[in-house]
């Protein structure tokens, strides 16, 4: 061997070198260099992916089906068919990576009419890196002289082809070796974890390398899981559901004093683990998709559903000093949550912040690229708590504000989720009184959505139907109040023409229950910005995200003083942005560690012993608030109007 | 703080110094310098192990009961219990560390006469250093202003405290912990693997520190555990049982073909764990040690068994080329192979060499300390199969010669194995011809085991019964003959005075088979010596072990050809090595890398195919052996004695 010839190799871009024996294999040269090359084969030919083009000097190479004529003629050739037969100047073409983009991300669901989202200027393309390779690789065979274990030739082709060291091979993959590595002439394809360094499966010969990932969101309401190609990004397809557990209690609290109940924690691991291998395995019907190619599974979601999910109980979570278990809970297999279907599968989640600040948040911080932009943005959640972020890439804080249910129906006599037969949006006429609304997929209204109370409350008092206090004028001519003791309410849609057979109205009491919702909200944009010395007018930009329903008129958001009374273009509303987040961590690894960081970075305010935030809460008791100084363009507005709020001025 | 006074400490032996603050935690300026200071009680003065001397200036500290009044005039003081007010030398004491010796972890087998083993001046202590640390330790409790995650807190107390970084808590520890965090204010004792970087256990408050330890060897014919204090090595109850997996074959080959067969497979591992999980029982239920105080497991055993234990296919151990799926299997939950009754214990095996060339064997070799050694040794393990290893220091070879199982009983007629009834020591007097022995339990025989057959072998050649060929002499004037068509048999006990009322004999198939056996072994050794170019002359000691009696007669055993002919003083018979391989490697993290060590160091050889071997072995089917001048002693012994030998001599 001494005595043979060696020839240099140099390779462009990045002008590394090698020196090589006469009729040494190019691709493995490539590989001894430490530089990347594609290959799905393992270097036997068949994928054509290893393509590179001699610059200078001669190899000798086998035909190959994936070198066209003129290919031939510029001097591409397959590098694990070429042998070095001189020096070398080879041209490795640059890997193709797939592109995804936010809105690609986000395919099933049509973007909202105010949905501004992140525009492909904005937001730089993510580079799909996932953390599951799948290759095949040919194990030497064994013979008397070369007679090592199955493990060790396992370990040494995975060491020596894919350049991964101290791969773990767990014991149930060590139980099916033997067989697997003979089935296929020792040529095998392997699936490895490389953020765990695992090897997940293995599988005879060169099979099928498309490996699938799944993304899920827990929700407290509504579960949302995507099965993704891990190769492009494509969403194969999207299923949703609600979250079983809602027969337990609507939101966190109720949730988890049910938790504390005799069994109670096992019930509802019971039937959000059920649901969630449902929606599994209908996704797998659906898409024709082997369970084995899935290979990965990201989670997000607030504190307490990934506590149940991870069957920990989330009991402290509502006492004070309100304490997690786990932000981030350990990467399991899917035998150890309870997952079927999925055996392969490893189970990873988004990092919380906080026990009011979860995963979901991270996940919405991650996809709207807040932590790496220059701008000043307040990211909101609205959904069963409000949850906000404010910051930029240089600092983030984080909050959380029990807004109560009252916006996704809880504690509202006819309030309901956003689903077929909810009003959503509300248009009242300022002389009759009478209402106008959308109705969710049409029909009859079954009751009223997050954005239409919204709606509601902001025309009622825009019109003059309620005070600043959320009491019903009962002396203005509404014939659309009914009021008996000391109940009184406006009735939307009589019993006659409801899908329900009732009236459905809206009650004082209601509106006592939305504005204090509300009052927390903006109490809570109020004192976060205040603890970093900011106002309102330094905000860049609002993202909403969140479940209110699927449109969220910000000019009613902004007249309750909900929110903060800023430029209407400053808004943008996002919808399910925990899902995005997540859908993004478990396509690229970068992504994942980001949104580990950005976790590990927002400071977490705690609201509930802040005394600011209680004076704030209590100036939100009134439309929108106390000091109309903080809402100028609502009051400019009520004034230019013809509006009850005028009438209403005169009298009070 | 800043103006606050610093006091400068130097600890002795070693000289570090530390500057702190006035009035800081001694125990902790110790732990913060990197030193290691014994305790158990994490620092809150209940355990009084973290005794040191104060030898020059001043330190506040309290009263505790540890401190004698004569320790309190010398200086001693309870680290922990002690405040910096001055300038300080201090001695930190040696931790004390318990050593044992090989022969103390043989404590339950009395050492037989011909027992040389190891003796105290040849082996060096075994300094105790399991990797398994037990310590309590004071989480800091959460507040409003300090509300992390339990699961954070834990971790960083761990690393505060322990100096362990990153330590994996996994998802059925963290369903736990938040009662346990709670239950004692927050104090809690962990239990972690510090090899796996795992916290294995977490108990509330200031519990036993006591670990104990399960030393397994499973052999083909025999289990045998052991459970260790992990503190000082004492082994508190030992027990043995026959591997059930006896009823579906007698050996390796006969076990591996059973596998095969449709659930095979699943019985074999069946009965050897539900017989592993009955041992485990019954030496909790002898030792009244609680289960949750067993953290670790190791297991020794050749490869076939280690095999059937992991529930992974043996299938072609048996087919050339003879691969292993594995020879050293990943580090396991008990849950993950089927462990019962010890759920928190992780399981470790000890490596093999070689599919014929197991576990068993490296225990023994580290047992017997070879490795570490200038003088040649020969190790032989003389079980079912006859496995080999020679080296010292510089260098080991290992081989496996396929000597049947003749001598533990298998296709011998009245062949049994070393159980009461067992005739395992035999002479025969020269001019009756008729049968001394000594019975295993006394009592009347039921059998021969592998000694005793050796020592009829031996005794009937040395006599003049048996020719060089193994051929009965009928023309002595034997009357223990018996003869009938071409079976010929010599009778040891008859009939009427053995425990099964039929004859125990020896016929001259049992002796056919002896001999092969015999000359396998002896091939093995002469080869594997002359692969280095060594000659049975250059070995500075033989020790054997394996479980073919408790007794062994070498001189009877170099008489018939089986081991080499050299000085009777270079034998040691050590018996079962491979459980105090298992148990040294579990009380010493560092044994347990030697072992490792021992494994990819020894050099395997492939007898199947040698050639020198098989001429070897065709040699060695004449007793002692075709060419005599091998055996120079036994041939100058035959013509001594006034022996059968020197009669048929003459005649032939």
């Amino acid at each position: 061997m001494s005595s043979q010839k060696k020839y240099l190799i140099k390779f462009i871009p990045g002008n590394k070198t090698i020196k090589v024996s006469s009729n040494y294999n190019l691709r493995q040269a490539i590989l001894d260099c430490g530089l990347e090359i594609d290959s799905s084969c393992g270097g036997v030919g068949t994928c054509g992916r290893c393509k590179v083009q001699v610059k200078e000097g001669k190899v000798n190479t086998k035909k190959s089906k994936f070198i066209s004529t003129k290919e031939k003629e510029d001097g591409f050739v397959l590098s694990c068919q070429s042998k070095v037969e001189s020096d070398l100047v080879v041209f490795i073409p640059k890997k193709k990576k797939a592109k995804v983009r936010i809105e690609e991300g986000r395919l099933v669901e049509k973007p909202s009419k105010n949905y501004a989202g992140i525009s492909r200027n904005e937001l730089s393309p993510v580079e799909i890196k996932p953390w599951i390779l799948k290759e095949t690789i040919k194990v030497e065979k064994p013979s008397i002289s070369y007679s090592t274990s199955c493990l060790y030739r396992v370990k040494k082709t995975i060491r020596d082809s894919l350049k991964i060291k101290d791969c773990i091979i767990p014991i149930h993959i060590i139980r099916k070796l033997p067989g697997i590595l003979r089935e296929k002439e020792w040529q095998v394809t392997v699936t490895i974890d490389k953020k765990n360094n695992t090897l997940i499966d293995i599988q005879a010969g060169g099979v099928d390398k498309k490996c699938y990932g799944l993304a899920l969101d827990i929700g407290t309401t509504t579960l949302v899981m995507y099965l993704v190609d891990l190769d492009n990004g494509e969403i194969i397809n999207s299923i949703s559901e609600y979250n079983p557990q809602i027969k337990f209690g609507e939101d966190i609290i109720s949730r988890i004093v049910y938790s504390n109940k005799e069994a109670g924690m096992k019930k509802l691991r019971e039937v959000i683990i059920d649901s969630i291998n449902n929606l599994i395995w209908n996704l797998l019907l659906k898409s024709n998709i082997d369970a084995v190619s899935i290979v990965s599974m990201m989670v997000s979601g607030n504190s307490t559903m990934m506590h149940l999910f991870y069957g920990v109980p989330p009991k402290y979570i509502r006492e004070e000093p309100y304490v997690a278990v786990a932000n981030r809970f350990p990467n399991s297999t899917a035998e150890e949550v309870g997952i079927k279907h999925i055996k392969n599968a490893i189970i990873y989640c988004i990092q919380g912040v906080a026990s009011y600040l979860g995963g979901d948040i991270t996940s919405g911080v991650l996809a709207t690229d807040i932590a790496r932009q220059s701008e000043l943005t307040l990211f909101l959640d609205l959904g069963t708590n409000g949850e906000l972020v404010v910051g930029n890439r240089e600092w983030m804080m984080g909050c959380s504000c029990s807004a109560g249910p009252a916006f996704e129906g809880g504690g509202v006599n006819c309030g309901i989720r956003a689903i077929d037969g909810a009003i959503e949006r509300v248009l009242i006429d300022q002389k009759t009184y009478r209402c106008d609304f959308e109705i969710i997929g049409g029909g009859k209204p079954r009751g009223i959505c997050g954005s239409g109370l919204i709606d509601i409350i902001g025309e009622m008092y825009m019109k003059g139907i309620i005070d600043r206090k959320g009491k019903l004028n009962q002396d203005i001519g509404n014939k659309y109040l009914k009021c008996a003791d000391k109940d009184c309410r406006y009735v939307l849609v009589k019993a006659e023409d409801s899908a329900t057979g009732k009236d459905i109205y809206i009650s004082e009491i209601d509106i006592d229950n939305l504005i204090r919702a509300k009052a927390a909200i903006y109490a809570g944009v109020k004192t976060l910005l205040e603890e970093v010395d900011l106002s309102i007018y330094d905000l860049d930009r609002i993202y909403i995200a969140g479940g209110l329903g699927r449109y969220l008129n910000i000019k009613n958001t902004v007249a309750i003083g909900m929110l903060p009374d800023i430029e209407i273009n400053k808004y943008y509303f996002l919808g399910n942005t925990s899902i995005t987040g997540a859908y993004l961590s478990l396509l690229s690894e970068d992504k994942y560690r980001q949104s580990l960081k950005i976790a590990d970075e927002i400071t977490y305010i705690e609201l509930s012993v802040n005394m600011k935030f209680m004076d704030r809460y209590v100036a939100g008791l009134f439309l929108p608030y106390t000091d109309m100084k903080d809402f100028p363009t609502v009051e400019e507005l009520m004034y230019s109007l013809d509006s009850g709020f005028k009438k209403n001025k005169k009298k009070g």
